[in-house]
């Protein structure tokens, strides 16, 4: 049962006013705002139980080691993962990804070598392998959408040649919301010997995902979008994959023992994880977690569905709106311009007086824009805490911009 | 004014008992506690303030940002440097120290270089330059310490040779409290054109530090020790070693632009901060040093030294101890082995028993246990909440120890 209201209660900040008006948050795509739960187990921790993790032998630190590493087996479960060994923590997306190309893809490929992504991609999924590029003579090639943003897996398959190494794409656009048939694509792609590595920071916030279904090599997730602590993350990577693996960052933990000549590393996931952890962040990503496991991700995808129908009729009205990305199945992600020289920042600006909260920028995804022909559309990215009146909030608000600029 | 009841007040974990004993918290050296300004800063932030940073123009996004970059110049405040665009922000020591060894030494250092280490050097300050070391052929050359533990700066700049290219140092051992004369350390080796990195982790915590005067090159602090929210941290780099950088994190806020066929980075700082960073945590850790500096880190050391005394004395009264590192003016840190079978794992579990916390291994300092000839001693580290009624519950904590195990 999804109660959007007992949902909204439990989000303090959803009683915000902003220029005298209710806030109306509309940029959980850059980042979510946090429950109570999450927000307590942080303080909670640090009132009660904070200590550093896996070093110390005293009850803080075993409370906090516990706790810590109970996030582990809870990400495994929110990702239909068997073995939590699986998991490795990271700050985020962007640390995970950076993981993946610094200690599995750079000591591996080869000048020439390929990899295959999609101009959806969010920096945090290209400029790792533009590192490569630079570095190490990897070639980079570019799968474009279809023009109502669609992604269809043969396309990116099509782009596979005999040089390929690895895809990488991204679950979900953060600016058009196409949902990726990231399954089709990496059961095909680990038929040829090559590997998929999936971006979902955006996917795994608004539906279910199962990576035994998916079978993808690498799968990053971030906490702070998931409803988490800033800072906090993590990254499925299968067995096989962390075999192969350097380590990336050096430090205390990653370690089995250290002399003055020499260096042997833990087993992973340890061997991953340098260092002391984002040990209250993790452990809110789990809470975070735990909160969005019972509410259950199917009642928050299915609320969702409903946000984005209603949003996308709503906005259909508008003739003198450009709404990016219309591809079926999408999440409630709306990036628009105004017809006419209004700059998304002033829409950005003017919805931000009537407490309408929209973020305008390039959203991290260079190639899209200029696959797109916008520079800097603005973009109402919906959670599970919104609600249709809070779409009429952003058309009444839109209406207003494109009477003031259009 | 130093007011120690006061101080003791604003950490709400002080409050809490440990098998039914008042907790003596002596594990601040692995990490410290949070005083309520800090919890409440995190708190505070996710009610009524977050979102992402740095991308968004509606309120929320600025209220956020800038505090989020107002952290910047407390940072560049604590530790005495001009420039606050000299700061970039980490996510603690270990990160800090292998963006060094990732963006400025790997990409310049030959086979054959040489980097200058002491003996007691943390686990993060030895594996990225082990990384080197396996990766390139970089050799490590290891300064041992005098006999009490102290390090003589000559004895450092000795090892020097024509083909050092850095010295890795710690300003204060995590296991014998040792202080380094880093200053000294730091301007000899920049008359000889070889740059020097200080491990800032432990010194930073325990008194004053002015870059200006030290004059390192790298200069790396972790927020969890400062009393700051786990996951949080800076690094200082000066401004001609940050020119000579390659980017280490790809990602969001680190670009200036990205096409399909290339890319462009953003200036110092932010080159070196990618994706979404640790926002609640950094807002944290400026909250702590603020709270620092209002105490006054000169009080803070003038505290800590009388801690020091006070306990190395009453120690030296116990003769089955050995305490291990005994250099004039380290800090109150306090590594000890007791003579006979006993295993330290045991004394910290004792301790426990008495609400006594400290930690029991090898520290992250494996070259260093094998230089003491010990494989894990119980450490007891102070901070400026400490009182010497903990020391004395620590010494009664230990003669029972003393009486089951010796």
């Amino acid at each position: 049962m999804f109660d959007i209201e007992k949902i909204r209660a439990d989000f303090p900040i959803l009683q915000r006013q902003i220029n005298g008006k209710p806030l109306v948050y509309l940029d959980s795509g850059a980042s979510a705002q946090k429950p109570r739960v999450v927000i307590d187990a942080v303080r909670d921790l640090y009132e009660n139980d904070y200590a550093n993790v896996h070093r110390g032998l005293h009850t803080l630190s075993n409370i906090a080691t516990e706790k810590y590493e109970g996030t582990r087996a809870k990400v495994a479960r929110f990702l239909g993962v068997k073995d939590e060994e699986e998991i490795v923590f990271t700050t985020g997306t962007t640390e995970g990804i950076n993981l993946v190309s610094y200690a599995w893809a750079a000591p591996r490929f080869q000048p020439g070598d390929e990899i295959v992504l999609s101009v959806m991609e969010h920096h945090a999924n290209i400029v790792p392998w533009h590192f490569l590029r630079e570095r190490q003579g990897v070639v980079l090639k570019w799968v474009e959408p279809d023009v109502d943003g669609s992604l269809p897996p043969e396309k990116v398959l099509e782009a596979v040649t005999d040089k390929t190494r690895l895809i990488a794409i991204t679950h979900m656009s953060n600016v058009l919301g196409t949902k990726v048939d990231v399954r089709t694509i990496a059961h095909a792609a680990r038929a040829k010997g090559i590997a998929t590595l999936v971006d979902g920071s955006q996917a795994a916030v608004h539906g279910p995902v199962d990576l035994e279904e998916i079978g993808a090599d690498f799968y990053a997730i971030t906490g702070h979008k998931l409803y988490g602590p800033s800072g906090s993350g993590a990254i499925h990577i299968r067995r096989e994959r962390m075999a192969e693996m350097r380590p990336f960052l050096g430090g205390g933990d990653m370690i089995d023992t250290v002399t003055r000549d020499a260096v042997t590393y833990n087993k992973p996931p340890m061997k991953f994880e340098a260092g002391t952890p984002g040990i209250a962040q993790q452990i809110g990503m789990g809470v975070a977690l735990d909160y969005l496991m019972g509410i259950g991700m199917d009642n928050i995808a299915a609320h969702e569905a409903d946000l984005r129908d209603y949003t996308a009729s709503k906005l259909q009205g508008l003739n003198w709106l450009n709404v990016q990305g219309t591809a079926p199945g999408k999440g409630a992600i709306f990036s628009m311009t105004l017809g006419g020289p209004a700059h998304p920042h002033d829409i950005s600006t003017i919805l931000d007086k009537r407490g309408v909260a929209v973020r305008a920028g390039h959203h991290c995804a260079g190639p899209l824009m200029e696959w797109l022909g916008v520079s800097a559309p603005a973009r109402a990215s919906f959670a599970m805490y919104n609600t249709r009146a809070e779409a009429d909030a952003l058309v009444s608000a839109l209406e207003l911009c494109n009477e003031l600029l259009g």
